[in-house]
């Protein structure tokens, strides 16, 4: 008998999609550390967001998030005509649907002041109402007694630094010096602040990535054009609060947004390790060898400056394997290669080394 | 210094879809076998087909195939006018490339009759012409002189079988006493037969399943309503043509089409067990626990037919994550499911036990 | 000079991406009236929603619509712990916006009880404030006065009726006897009502279609599975906010919802009339006439049940063309199909001629 | 009664794309002339493509193509040892499937030789033998006796032009003086040539833009990033095989490659304005007009250089909206750009007048 087993799948999976599904992202684990996948920068309509609370934690399960803040304005309050301020409001009501969905809430709130020092997200506090002070020093100390992790926001934002260019005011040293600064944004929404990789790598912080979302995630950041919003990768001891809380006072964090990944060697060499596996070759003759690379994550890999005897570019697409052609001396040698979409710092990107060989 | 990232980002993506991409098909190994993803079953411009046999190969690589083989017509050439019969041409033409590709290419052809005993594939052969002779039993014997394994097609194909009905007749029962049949198509292009699982089961038969193409696999099967082709799973000791044709004699396959299996339990069972990760509940309370199902796999499952206590039905979309809430009695005991999109027979699927509290 | 000129197009298109931008719903004018599209049902945090009042008319923007109404509910307040109850707060904050869009912003709300009477909008009011009175009838009698149409929302919807049979209640009927009701919904969300289709005959009632929005309609409505959200057409003597008003006081409408559309046959049939374009036979031999169809509108039409000489069905995709090939009598008669995705009645489809002679 | 229509959609659309289906290509006819949509270069197993001419004809047919022209090489017969040269094979083959799909099917070749001269296609030939001679002028002289009308394939491509720059040899002027050249490829896969553009208007020759496929049409143009392949537009009087013919040798065409259309002013500036309706404003204040442009085509449209008063830029997508928002001085004057993706010349674009006060 022969029936049309295909019209059965097509209503199978007509009705999955009603159900909100979580789709993973893949991103490997490192040693010793699991990869929590994160956005410490949401807004709500409790300050100039578009939507509810609620639809945060819905956007990040389907996400594939581990971990969220939502931050509203302390000090911008647009629709306070028709809601009246209330700087807890987006926790109180988050709190228990992130147990539902096993998504680790972070509380946090954003102090909003011209540049500089600009705007900081305050995360881990346990109260946003004494942060509501006019003094910005006071507001700062009052999350930082809270045991505050302090974030310098969209350094480069066009909107309050005309020339683009992210920078360390004094303010922000002296933040800094007490020990009350502890990452800087290089990505936010669409845009990215290169210099961030060297003020991190300078002064110990970490670097950090978040969507800044006002509106809706699904529609800010679409296939083909934005494969996903910015997150912070945190490479915490386990999946818990304090694991990574500890991680991010730690700096062990880098940031990813659509096909650019952005953090120090120590991080993103194992990740890439971690993510493209390099096969032993299948084939051989005098002069060549040849095999396959295969990466499984969800970042294409853009291997450029290949050494004579191996291809100049590999294009590796996520979840994609290629053959590589190569000459035989890399039996006993290294290809090396810059991964020019893994940014390291202001003006490096990642070196690694493939060994088909081994 | 605010740049746009993005934009490159996108001229990247735009000229990496130039180079031929190989799609990993994500069906994992069970316990002792790679699983291999086979398609034996697709013409040319040798027979019936519309393309080049070099086309094939590439379509194989593509779509994340290990194996295929090339198996025209012998007896059905509608384009001699044009192109002179050559029963081994394709074989000759493909096979350096798909040493190229790192792809087991499988020497076969199509000995083509009406039914009984209808169309069969001699797999593993060394040469067609042979097999190019009048007499049925005298091709079949010609194939398994060369060692070739035997797939009786499309048994329910509603041209040769009018009511689409699978059937052994006595020609096929003979080649079974012979030991001259050696594995029978479940799904073959856009069909399935329920009853080819019994045959298979009640005479000891590799299930079989290939797309039988003549056009183009890419138009044949395209997202959303085709996933991908109709392929065979082989569960082989290795990634070879020796350890291909040792699994297939052994009977070592299952069938994959869409969000459907088939195969019998001793494979499918590990292939869930491998596909899908049951984590520890992750919340509990006095009555209820709450866990999550991942889905690492390409293919949905669809559990049905829950205890008492669980969500009846459970749809689990290809690489995705869902939350279960169940009662707190399954921390000591499985919570069974049937998989109703994988078949273990013509009436049964797959029965699955889900052990959270382990 | 040979450049590189497709990757200036893909970054053309990706930063086309970031604006908003309008997709026309192609569903033609017919004779004497403009095809107004609207959807006259969406919530926003001024009650159940999870939404800012801005965001409903930025997705209608997108969407090509060109009328709608927040109809936020009089009596279900789940967010007044936050937010204040205002009925007239999504209307106040959207005045301007719609304005600046060219959208015909309609002032509506919902009387939300238990059934009967259920829950029905009034459209076109002036003040929601005194709408809000305990008294059912005094409610409606309330809008009336400020001359609304009155809808009977979802009346199969199975939170509130039990079988999910639509029923006209006595309260109904004496709602139709004052002419204190104009239309009932036959399309509610992912819902549809067969009976509908019937009463509004009977009862000289528009039919009504719309979303019922409370989060997201790009998310709710996704291809492939879920082309658009489910909209009034509306027959509109022009694109204007009292012309709208006075065509369905008149009953001019329709509904569309993915592949379906109802009506009645006035309408429905100059609108298949104006999508679908029959052609001149191009080809014809002693026997047979061949002509193509062509659909220029971005509903698929399903022509079912056809004569003999003439194929029995004929899927005609959104903005695709067809060959069809029929006896050469059909140069002088019309060959008659019906339309089983252009819904007339609770059990009547749209019976339609083809002309290829003429 | 509430049932589940969505899935007998689902069901429906599935069952749909099993039948080839045509797509409209939609880009307006201007006054006086339909605009035919054609590809006059393709390859097939009787040269060096890898399809069965039958395809071609199919995959013309779905991309809603009007003329094709199959132009295998004469002296390019890579696949001799298993197919016998027959220069005239695809025609014979495709005639009457072209007749069926009302599709016109020109009579082609391409004449293949080093550069100079390169290649030449041969089109509306009658027998492609006897321009199979190895004296270059002869093989031109044979086809024009049969009246062809003859292409100058690819002048820029580096296989056989290194620095990839266009070129008129002496050879090329000979044909061009004795009137035995009649057209040059713009778009020739994913290539263009800017400065054909100059040579066509200073020799009135017709611009050309084909695919010039070997593999398949639906792989190598794929969305997002190629949207569709190279079609040479041609403006005749009406769609027949005669018609054609006349446009071509009277160099009325432009060329259409993804988001770029090029050709002379008198042809793209009728098609711009048929494509893009300018409506009267909606909205008026003491300074400024708002008012919509609606593209109807699949080209985008890239309006730049907008004057004081009026938007710089203005993309418009294909089949979308938007609203413009300009100076009141405008219901005076038209608003002129330059539309930067439609090329009238080396280093021209398109200049067009908007009037929304007319």
């Amino acid at each position: 008998m022969k029936t049309k087993l295909i019209l059965l799948a097509a209503i199978l999976l007509s009705t999955l999609t009603i159900n909100a599904q979580r789709n993973e992202l893949n991103m490997p684990d490192i040693p010793g550390y699991v990869t929590l996948k994160c956005d410490f920068h949401m807004h709500t309509v409790f300050s100039d967001g578009n939507v509810w609370p609620l639809l945060r934690l819905e956007e990040a399960w389907r996400d594939g998030l581990d971990a969220v803040s939502i931050t509203d304005h302390i000090e911008y309050q647009p629709k306070k005509t028709y809601i009246p301020i209330n700087h807890n409001a987006a926790w109180e009501i988050s709190q228990a649907r992130a147990k539902d969905l096993n998504i680790i809430l972070v509380h946090g709130t954003e102090i909003t002041r011209s540049m500089p020092p600009g705007h900081l997200n305050a995360l881990f506090i346990e109260d946003a109402n004494p942060i509501d002070t006019s003094d910005f020093m006071a507001a700062v100390e009052a999350a930082v007694k809270q045991g505050a992790f302090m974030q310098y926001n969209h350094p480069g934002w066009k909107a309050q630094e005309k020339d683009g260019i992210p920078k360390l005011y004094p303010i922000h040293l002296e933040l800094i010096a007490k020990g009350w600064l502890h990452g800087i944004e290089y990505f936010n929404e669409y845009e990215h602040y290169p210099l961030v990789m060297d003020m991190c790598r300078d002064h110990k912080l970490a670097v950090m990535g978040n969507s800044d979302v006002h509106g809706i995630i699904s529609e800010a950041y679409k296939m083909p054009d934005y494969t996903q919003r910015p997150v912070t990768l945190v490479f915490a001891k386990d999946r818990s609060h304090e694991a990574l809380r500890e991680a991010m006072f730690a700096g062990r964090t880098a940031v990813w947004y659509g096909d650019f990944l952005a953090g120090f060697e120590q991080y993103t060499e194992p990740l890439f390790r971690a993510a493209v596996s390099v096969a032993a070759p299948f084939k051989k003759d005098d002069k060549f060898i040849w095999f396959e690379l295969v990466n499984h994550s969800d970042l294409p890999m853009e291997l450029t400056g290949g050494p004579a005897g191996a291809p100049a570019d590999i294009r590796l697409p996520a979840h994609s394997a290629l053959i590589v052609k190569a000459d035989i001396k890399f039996l006993a040698e290294p290809v090396v290669y810059n991964v020019s979409n893994i940014i390291t710092g202001s003006s490096s990107t990642l070196r690694v080394e493939l060994t088909p060989g081994k």
